[in-house]
């Protein structure tokens, strides 16, 4: 009953045997000239049905983001994004470091998103051009959002256009970019450059894979420095494949988006098991694989006592104890009853 | 005959199998906090004979490098090195962007090592204190050297003696140590820091793993500010067991060891065979897993009908046409002996 | 009639006159080993009545503010400002570039102060030691404010408490200081390391001088590293007197807080005039030079037909028109009595 | 009879005027839109014979060099400059810092001047697209050198068409460029852009004026981002006056060239004197105003008794005695005959 993170499970067989395989093979291209990260790239050509997208493996989503994000934006720029975000909550200065010291503009919403209102009224501001300003250059969303919801294609089209109509680009932190598509049940196309998105940083890490996320832009040019960026960032791995084999099972036969579903639906399994509980209340929708939840103390400690793990959650209410639970692609069905039905007895 | 590149190679068995166990088995802490990576501590603890030392492992040697550094220098600070250190001569300024804009001062010296009285004579220029010079604060060594030479123990103590007596630290780029060791033959702790190393990238990957090195930090007062380093730079792996298990198993049972000795010995019998042909001619002395060679063009010509596989490398006398060759782990006397024999028969 | 800004404004005959001896005089050292820059430390000591402060001259107030904030910051550091704070809502990714990265959270406040209830639960959150997240370096408030408020010594003390028990260093940026000692009518010291504050960017440049700040550190630990850091952003002047002459002037005979008093008092003489006029209303107290009020359109109109200059400035609330007057230590009284004579007559 | 530096004397008279003018005139618009600021740009292109080129004031030598450079080079770029630029001499990383980490590398040369087969060589690498490599962006060259010599027009043109061979830009560290103008006797224009300089840096403040630098543009385009990076570092003055006005009658009626031609001038009048003297020998030859020599330790002692001022410098010969001897725009010929007759009776 490890409800604690998708970043703590192990990873799925089909990952392990690609990355057994590669490594037994013999030699290979390296710094990514290998046959791995090529067919790595052709398979999101594929995926997202745009033949002209750049993608780069990369092995953590920190290094996704900010590599991401000083591909769009000048020393001197800004950046807009949630301050739930996690470029803006966490990683502790990657994404001023990668980009050389723009600056980060936190734009508010509910449950996790950006107000696109008040995106537009930060970018309205007349300051481009005006050089005792940062200048505005990217906003980045994150999929699904660290309150666990999702946007939808059109909330996704409402802040690409904004951006774009001041020349920004829109990034999107897709850490659970996977949970996102499997809850909208649209294409990938069509949560990401179809409706705006100009570089995602795809996830694979929190959905089963070892260590692997790619950067995808869906516009080469903006990937042009890529390379340089990645390589004095230490991120370009001599033996690429370590990372490209995994991505390449991840991509094959519909892996990401099953080991996704699963998550997701063992998250509703705990929902509809958890909300009817009475002093229970779910404080944001639950549309991904992240649960946030406020429980009474004895049924948590009738959890806890039974060997269930899930981190506390601040909450804004006092007196009230909030907690996070997340499932992943092997979350075992029998721990979730189990656990819902200590909660019950509770 | 593939004598192109260490980092070209697979990965030995144990190390394969060592990552599928450890993604097999389920749940295990993030960031670092799981077994493996206590245990590679612990390991190298043992090996370099130093219970306090503190290690961190990472996917890349420019990581290692640029990683390490930082921790020994301010951003004014200066850091010595050989014209032909990886970090001088390649990683694309990964040195002054982790060190936030530290210069680097080459120093000059035969068969790829620093010169200890030139280095000496930098040292003592009048500079320290005064703003308008970057502050001396770091000498990097190689070792093994860019010219597959090795430094000796006492080759090591004469440069860091110059380094601490004016306050500078030692790191090494030890992206071949286990080569260095292997051929000199003493301790690891000999060559490191009973020789006055402050920190050593203690590499892995060009030696029969997939992708891991270690930054060993000799004096954890040094360390202090890694894990913000590293976390900023994208290097902290959620799930850090995919490097620290390929450590662990590296560490077991001599594994590092007898990889280097392997490459190393067939790097001596190509030296063996090739170097009493006419018209052949070394570089340098051959101590670890590169060849510098000259070798007369019908010679390579005959090779490279045959199949054999390695670079062109520069050379300084016009008309003179140099390679280099490099063994691993994995290298097989046969492929020696049949190269060998087409060099002869040319 | 120009009310747009204490930066358009001339220097006073006094400074102008250091400046002209200073370069009359032949030759001096260079770099600030001059005697105007080792006066105006024995000024400031006195001023401040702190034998061991320690303080640099520079050219803007851009460069007092970041290199003063980069001295209390490691890269992977968090600043504390109000969104108002000119570090924040200007500077265009200064702080971000002399940190090497740190990162800004804006602290709300009523009539541009940091609310200090705000700060404590900002600074309570349990970050402290974790990799993940940008670790509390500094809090700095802005004195006067960027509304035209002057924290009181209880309000600094206040913040400073609140920085201090987490170990955060409170930086003042004092652009207008001068203008919130006169309003208050306490001591420097009052206002400053008596209330808490680590390092003050001194500012003079909108209070009558030519172009030159002093950063004032009441630590001299904290300044350790000023020189190199100073040096590489290109500030440490050659003929550093152009600088200090100013400073040294601008300390003599109490011109610094006479300039400031008289500043101040033309605001004070444009409130009482303005505020009794029908339409008018002052967003924030005004208690230093600058005024943000309200208009009517007539009076606008007929104030621009006129011929006073000033600056529109944002409102919250649709449809009103707000602007911004400015004083400063040279403003003629008659033109401040023509200004509301011809706001009265609108 | 202070020959140590030509930063420790004052400044010329027209230049104290023209400060003094400035800030006597009331209200000027700020942050560079005044009036000065416009007529030094104007005045650069007549002088330059340039009606596109683009200048921007700063304060300091180092902010210039920076500032420039970081317009030519990206954050993985390389540099290229002699040894004993002041760039990589000195400086202590301010490259690096505007940069955001660009590297550099050192070209040897007689007589402080870049050995043009050494650039091409050195241009002639393969790294060019290949992220391992610092990208060649920038060749900078000294004029006058620090050594005291000049670049002729044909030697500017040899290293400039090696550069843009290769798409590198060329900086010019004119920190000297008035008395190197004064030596060639050529035209501004023939030194520099007509040579295939892209950007200058135009001293003045070692040339009489207090603390102004032009960063001059030939090429518009490359200062597209200018005013940004001078922002954030801290050089966009808000009464730009400052500078400007130095500037301006810097430019003015040749002032510029006659305080060269006079400090040129006092040089030879002391070569003149001092190389017939026995046991004096020059390091170099004497082009500017800049004076390295080899004197007997009995003449030094004379000198030094008596009151002349001046530097001992390294020589690399041992037991011999090096001084550097700077001559300025207000040089006395009286103080350099005093020097001589001491020099003479020793």
């Amino acid at each position: 009953m490890n409800f604690r993170s998708d970043n703590e499970v192990g990873a799925h067989p089909s990952i392990i045997q690609a990355v057994s395989r590669a490594f037994s093979s013999g030699s290979a291209f390296s710094y990514g000239a290998d046959d791995w990260t090529q067919r790595v790239e052709r398979r999101l050509r594929e995926l997202f049905d745009k033949p002209d997208l750049v993608a780069f493996p990369v092995v953590t989503g920190t290094a996704a983001n900010s590599l991401a994000l000083a591909c769009c934006t000048p020393p001197w720029g800004a950046i807009f994004c949630h301050p739930s975000a996690h470029i803006a909550a966490e990683e502790t200065g990657a994404p001023e470091f990668y980009t050389a010291g723009a600056r980060l503009f936190r734009i508010d919403g509910a449950e996790g998103k950006i107000d696109p209102v008040k995106l537009a009224q930060a970018l309205a501001q007349p300051v481009y051009g005006v050089p005792h300003f940062p200048q505005p250059a990217a906003v980045s969303v994150t999929q699904a959002t660290e309150c666990g919801t999702v946007y939808g294609p059109d909330e996704i089209v409402a802040i690409a256009t904004s951006a774009h109509r001041h020349g920004l680009k829109l990034h999107m932190d897709g850490a659970r970019f996977a949970n996102a598509v499997a809850f909208v049940g649209c294409s990938p196309a069509e949560l990401s450059w179809k409706a705006g998105v100009d570089v995602l940083s795809f996830g694979a890490t929190k959905n089963g894979v070892m260590a692997a996320e790619a950067v995808v832009f869906f516009n080469a040019e903006l990937a042009r420095d890529f390379a340089y960026r990645s390589k004095r960032g230490g991120h370009l791995l001599s033996k690429m494949r370590l990372v490209s084999a995994q991505l390449d099972a991840y991509l094959t036969d519909g892996l990401w988006l099953d080991n996704a579903r699963h998550a997701n639906a063992m998250a509703r399994r705990l929902v509809a098991g958890l909300t009817p509980l009475k002093g229970t209340q779910l404080m944001y929708p639950v549309d991904a694989n992240e649960i946030f939840v406020v429980m009474p103390a004895h049924m948590h400690d009738a959890l806890q006592d039974n060997g269930a793990k899930y981190h506390p959650w601040p909450s804004d209410r006092p007196g009230e104890r909030a907690f996070r639970l997340v499932t992943a692609f092997d979350t075992d069905p029998a721990d979730v009853d189990r656990f819902l039905s200590i909660a019950k007895s509770a």
